[in-house]
């Protein structure tokens, strides 16, 4: 009941005396803030996370806009259900069918692409203390996410095979973390892929401790080279949230992606999204379902392996061409990006200064970590830049690295 | 540090035990249930407060479609700016200028609709225990949107002129309200408008106490009858948050709304969004801004204008014939609803039972009340319901009427 002090001659609201707590807690992206700087043309940037633009399915996108407003404008211009719009739920559950997850439609919520899915995750899960356990480096926008929430990160290392799970066991012993979050193919943005072994083991400890798993997928359906491995969803399925996307296989610019989850967490989501936003939009979920349903995503997706392929390969072989000795990275099987590692006494975001002035531009690595380990890493996206540009972008880099640290 | 405790033969997670806090607060919204209820095709429902989809812009947005994916689909399907599409916010800046609100394009985030700027708004600003300062009835998705985080409600009554200001001076006197949230044009519920006497007051009372303003205009444009007044943004600019959308006029199917605000506060609104969903669909957006910029929007919204005046006149007529004595209602002079009050002792809730079993819908009125006020009121939407339809609508809910009551 404090009566609100009036100051004489004020002028207007004390803008910082009225955020909330959690408002001190946002940061811009790193990211975000590095494409602003990096859209110069004569910039090679490493730095996006963008799928290749020229390969989108321009035309028959239009070709499913027109069919989706001659056939039926006035559901797709209305109002729709929270949950999603249900011949695209329907596509989805055949999708995951595909990689052994076995969900039924009303186990999903179609989200405005994966971050709003890890936005609602921590929405329904974390209270300001709470421990969210994560794997380091791990990523940023999830961090973003689930900052304002207030959580406190508690982080297993990883190394080529995926999370170091061995180490997983023991910091449960200690710490009761709300869920782990993992991202098992193509890390974002180490670029390295849990091993099956491993995967038992992480949802075994898991369902031990009694602490749910969110699986982090955006990536999953473009592996170059290997075997698919299952899904965590698919070896434990009542204690894992999956979430994926269509942002790298149709487009990041429609804003579609989806959750599952038990039928209980979903309506939890449900509920939540309705406060957030009511639903995602019924056009671009039903223009996506039209394009889905003609069969062209799949053939779609086979053709970005290869073009991601043949962009790892050239940044792999100009690495390899252009890098001083001291440096190391990683070799995805799959994905958008790779994790180089130099030596220690490198700052990476000092580095980054130095790169631009050579016209390249990469993320540092302590954006990926919460607590801001990662000095020496960087994270370099090969999806968007043609081979051509790669080999010179990365023999750029060289020439800064060698210059600086050589 | 708490160790967790291993429950012997634990299948899986405790969800109840893992939700935030937060999550007890959330609920469905009774309007999207109901809805469900009344999908069948022989309810006649005026519980949506739906745009009639028989107009929408179908062959429009079909022709921006053609457009935009033709001349730039790269652009359209990648990812994009969190602030929203540059075009778009400059026709938001061009058509708010119309109303006198004089704004820059870097005042305006554009959002899902609405219904996200109100998440947004609630994010940055409301810690749990805060005072938010409503009217009484108010919007239900905007207590659905601020229950999660937690603040207290303190509310001032509405009459035929709005929000009873004079009443206003006496409540910040004793309780720190972090803002104002006012609909002053066709309320929803309610379907009253703010006099010009009223704006001017109650936005020197927000003034002079530093709490700043949350205006809620969805329903603006849709005025049949009588002189635009001054939107409150226009009154006091550094001291308001402008929140409208395109799901009155263009279609709520695209999920298109924006904020306009103070640069400092639009700044931290961004950063939420980021968190939230990184951006709204750059399709979708750009697809809108090209019916915008072709000039079509605003005959539209004057034939829409001529579609719910028609509707709105029917039902007050028909409520003039069918209902009971002792009913009252508003007499909105715009947007899409009215109030009705039946006697003290009717539960509208109850009624509601056999309402449906006259085959007619509606939503009570403790929805719009964050303390369960309003028992005996119901609100009812006229704008997707053809004339003859509300007619025998409105016929069926006075023979209810005068079935349990009369």
């Amino acid at each position: 009941m404090a009566k609100r002090m009036r100051t004489e001659g004020a002028e207007g609201v004390d803008w910082d005396r009225c955020y909330a707590r959690r408002t001190r807690r946002m940061t811009s992206s790193i990211i975000r803030e590095i494409l602003k700087i990096t859209q110069q043309p004569e910039i090679i940037s490493f730095g996006g996370g963008m799928p290749a633009s020229e390969f989108f399915l321009a035309r028959e996108v239009e070709e499913a806009c027109h069919y989706v407003l001659a056939n039926e404008a006035q559901k797709a211009l209305q109002y729709g259900l929270t949950e999603g719009y249900p011949p695209l739920k329907a596509y989805v559950v055949d999708r995951m069918r595909r990689y052994g997850i076995v969900a039924e439609e009303d186990d999903i919520l179609i989200t405005n692409g994966s971050q709003q899915a890890l936005d609602l995750v921590g929405r329904i899960f974390v209270d300001s203390g709470d421990v969210v356990l994560t794997e380091a480096p791990t990523y940023l926008g999830a961090l973003q996410a689930w900052n304002v929430y207030g959580p406190r990160y508690v982080t297993v290392p990883l190394d080529d095979d995926g999370m170091i799970v061995d180490q997983l066991e023991g910091v449960l012993e200690q710490e009761q973390a709300k869920f782990i979050y993992v991202l098992p193919n193509f890390h974002n943005p180490a670029g390295v892929t849990l091993s099956l072994e491993r995967r038992k083991k992480l949802v075994e400890i898991a369902a031990h401790f009694g602490v749910c798993i969110v699986e982090d997928d955006p990536y999953g359906e473009l592996r170059f080279e290997g075997e698919d491995l299952p899904p965590l969803v698919t070896l434990d399925r009542g204690n894992v949230l999956y979430l994926s996307t269509f942002s790298k296989t149709l487009s990041p610019g429609m804003r579609l992606g989806w959750i599952t989850a038990p039928k209980e967490v979903i309506g939890r989501l449900v509920q939540a999204k309705q406060g957030a936003d009511l639903h995602t939009s019924t056009f671009v979920q039903m223009v996506a379902n039209d394009v889905c349903q003609r069969g062209i995503l799949r053939p779609h997706v086979l053709k970005l392996r290869q073009v991601y392929k043949e962009r790892r390969d050239t940044m792999l072989a100009s690495m390899e061409k252009y890098f001083p000795p001291g440096v190391s990275w990683t070799r995805p099987q799959g994905g958008l990006f790779l994790w180089v590692t130099l030596p220690e006494h490198v700052d990476t975001t000092e580095f980054l200064k130095v790169a631009v002035e050579e016209k390249v531009a990469f993320v540092p690595g302590p954006a990926f970590y919460p607590d801001g380990r990662g000095r020496n890493c960087m994270r370099l996206s090969f999806s968007d830049v043609t081979p051509e540009v790669i080999e010179e972008g990365i023999r750029r880099l060289g020439q800064a690295l060698v210059r600086e640290f050589g």
